[in-house]
């Protein structure tokens, strides 16, 4: 929970825009600026307001300037408190005219966001396959047998799931067969499968994560009621020394998601004993193993025993996170139980996308555009690199073997201000400290982690120096 | 391409983790490893091995050595080589055992099923429109913007929801406008978000329901911790007098499922007098809606007070259930909340086929295909009608005035015995137990849900000769 409380403190805290003179001030601009959150319905009803010493750390106030800011919207009734349940926005607070909140037909929230996207986890929007995948969804159609239009199978199409254990073994040294695939919509839907949503999961926790990861995750373990466990990890990826009584472990083995390093060879060796010994599971997050740049790429650590880790991977980052269609390789044992969790009914991707994907793969387009995309995505890599050597020089870069993002390391201490001070340059990034498991005992590094693929093409030139711009000084 | 054999190459030989001795025994040990990857099914069959020269580079072997070893393979069966198309993996090599869990290509469950499918909830699938459905698919695809391709919006394509605001409120009634649609896959995902996963969602229970309906929806109620309670029926559809402390009610009002009758008006009225005064809301599910053939249509009950009705539509009837592409129309108080339960990160529809559908319902192509299919099933439930009359003239048949199935009413006691029956000759349906909540008090009529819409067109015939004959004698 804590780390739920930490994650929307910092939100709303950077929603909040504080600007505090002195110590009085401090009250006052903190509850105009919740006041104006909740009746601008940044802040939806309902919605529950992190706790007094959250918010405070995040804004870097007293305890009680926050506790005295909530009792004072209570009593003017934008807030309530109800023991055991937290301070929440009032529900009967009337939301603006709607088109203050949402007008029908805008764009959404993150296409009229910030000038410059650097937020790490999108693919270059525009190079999207139109022309390619309209052809492939054109002859998937064309070729679907009637009973595609009907119920489908819940474990996906075996055309789909056939053109993938083919790619998988090729590109990613996957060990697999089509009957252990499970079609999903992407990785979130996989870890829901896997660990059950409210009990009654496939797979048990305590789940051992990476010390930096997604928040997103996290949460979505914390609400599945499994506990997360966090590890630390260096260069060469998590320090699987570390594991211990952990039932699971989730790896980003071939490039450790975000600080980005392989995972290193005696380690994968070393979790799969430990998950043979343990009778533990590896699930392994292949979430951008297709771009790698210049080294050997490393295979899919699920190659060493299929029978011990889940591999989940998806074309979020190789197509687009539009199209919501992933896949999971499976032991055996977790099939059927998969299947199970996955519902008969519900929930699988849509199944002429299913088909136009199979054919992606197997006419050779996916190879492709993935070769395409990792020319364009180095090429953005080495501009990076090259004007961080000309204009910052004194800031090291980490993490660029592979991949979509990469990690600026930052001078002790100035995080916190980089990250602010690229907010009001109209970047959207984020620092390290967002992807740190809060009970991680590891030294936090201070660092900003940067997508480089998601701006257009025309506009990444305009990007990198707005980014120059707010690193802090030698 | 030469990139990619480079790469194919790379991740081939990283594959092989080849130990590689002397000069002799390089080849040997290339042989043996390329062989353990085609036996053991890490190089799938068809697949295009990289050429001598971009495998001997990565591996650091001579040219010769890569081409005596395919040579040896070639002859050995593993690998065939055709002019001008390379070196490949033979397509006759078996994968390993996958037999154990599923045979790839086994189509799914239902395609190799009864040989007569007279369930209820299923269009008929062939009828799907390819082509028009592709034409919008490409139109979609080719003008969308390049957002589309990125993070999506929760609440689903602005274009799609201005397009099912307009056809709602002309074809059904509702009143809404595009600010309150939520996109999502289906009623059961509407289930979901309204109702959380395990606690916490926007609607509390416990909830009534007709006494008759779908056990599926009523187990997903369930695991989410949200009590049902069964509402009396009859022909003129729930009892809603019957409504007391609940605090929200789910209903089929245009055409109660399965029993067929539409909500007698006063009743709709009612249901909502009772809403409004006890701060209640009623969950519309208007699963079929646009088929209904001698009668008035019955507009949504939404229309009588948006703010007391969540109102449920899908494409799940009218073109495929695997789309898997839904509509919630939400009172307002509503929308930030369920687009807080959906997450920012995942589930919601394919962005694509969003676009497709917003083209294809605004191009009238929706509208097309729904008469075109409205008179395929009417004159399906005339001849299931006229088929009654003429071998079991003794079987009263109700809920024929619309949707996609039909109730024959059965003789007391006959129910189990004639779905037996059914099942022996190879036919699949449900009698009215199936559907019937078990808590409900009221008396079980015995009766067979027939679903006419699923069969072939070329099949419907023998399919209801097979029903005639496995009815109970009168």
């Amino acid at each position: 929970m804590t780390e739920s409380w930490v994650n929307s403190a910092q939100r709303i805290g950077a929603d909040l825009h504080l600007d505090m003179p002195g110590s009085g001030g401090r009250r006052a601009a903190l509850i105009q600026a919740l006041r104006e959150a909740v009746a601008g319905g940044r802040l939806a009803p309902g919605t529950r307001l992190p706790p007094y010493r959250s918010l405070a750390a995040d804004l870097g106030v007293a305890r009680n300037t926050v506790a005295d800011a909530y009792a004072e919207l209570v009593a003017e009734g934008w807030l309530t408190a109800r023991q055991g349940s937290g301070t929440r926005v009032a529900e009967r607070v009337e939301p603006p005219a709607r088109d203050a909140v949402r007008v029908p037909g805008k764009a959404p929230a993150r296409a009229r966001g910030p000038r410059h996207d650097l937020r790490q986890g999108t693919p270059d929007a525009s190079a999207f396959p139109r022309a390619a995948w309209a052809a492939s969804y054109r002859r998937a159609l064309q070729g679907a047998p009637s009973e595609a239009f009907g119920p489908g199978d819940p474990a996906g199409r075996p055309e789909l799931r056939r053109a993938l254990a083919a790619y998988l073994a090729r590109a990613r040294g996957v060990r697999t067969e089509p009957g252990r695939i499970v079609i999903c919509s992407g990785f979130a839907h996989a870890l829901r499968l896997l660990f059950g949503q409210g009990g009654g999961g496939v797979l048990d926790g305590p789940l051992a994560v990476e010390a930096y990861g997604l928040g997103f995750h996290r949460e979505l373990l914390a609400a599945a009621g499994v506990r997360t466990v966090p590890l630390a990890l260096d260069e060469h990826g998590a320090l699987v020394a570390g594991l211990g009584r952990e039932r699971a472990v989730l790896l980003t083995p071939a490039h450790q998601f975000p600080t980005g390093g392989p995972l290193r060879p005696e380690r994968r060796a070393a979790v799969i004993d430990w998950a043979r010994a343990r009778g533990a599971v590896v699930l392994e997050d292949d979430y951008d193993g297709e771009f790698r740049y210049d080294r050997k790429p490393v295979g899919a650590l699920q190659g060493l025993d299929p029978e011990r880790v889940v591999y989940v991977g998806s074309v979020s980052k190789s197509l687009s996170p539009a199209l919501r269609l992933g896949w999971m390789v499976l032991p055996e044992r977790y099939v059927a139980p998969v299947l199970a969790a996955k519902g008969e009914r519900e929930g699988w991707a849509s199944v002429p996308e299913q088909l136009a994907l199979a054919d992606f793969v197997g006419s050779g387009s996916y190879d492709r555009h993935v070769r395409r995309m990792r020319q364009q995505y180095r090429r953005r890599r080495d501009r990076l690199v090259g004007a961080l050597a000309a204009h910052a020089p004194h800031i090291q870069v980490s993490g660029i073997a592979a991949g979509l993002h990469a990690v600026l390391r930052l001078p002790p201490g100035t995080e916190r201000t980089a990250v602010k001070a690229a907010v009001w340059q109209g970047i959207a990034l984020d620092g390290l400290a967002a992807f740190r498991h809060p009970e991680t005992g590891m030294r936090a590094d201070d660092g900003l982690v940067v997508g480089y693929a998601t701006p257009p093409e025309h506009a990444f030139g305009a990007a990198l120096e707005a980014l120059c711009g707010v690193l802090p000084p030698p």
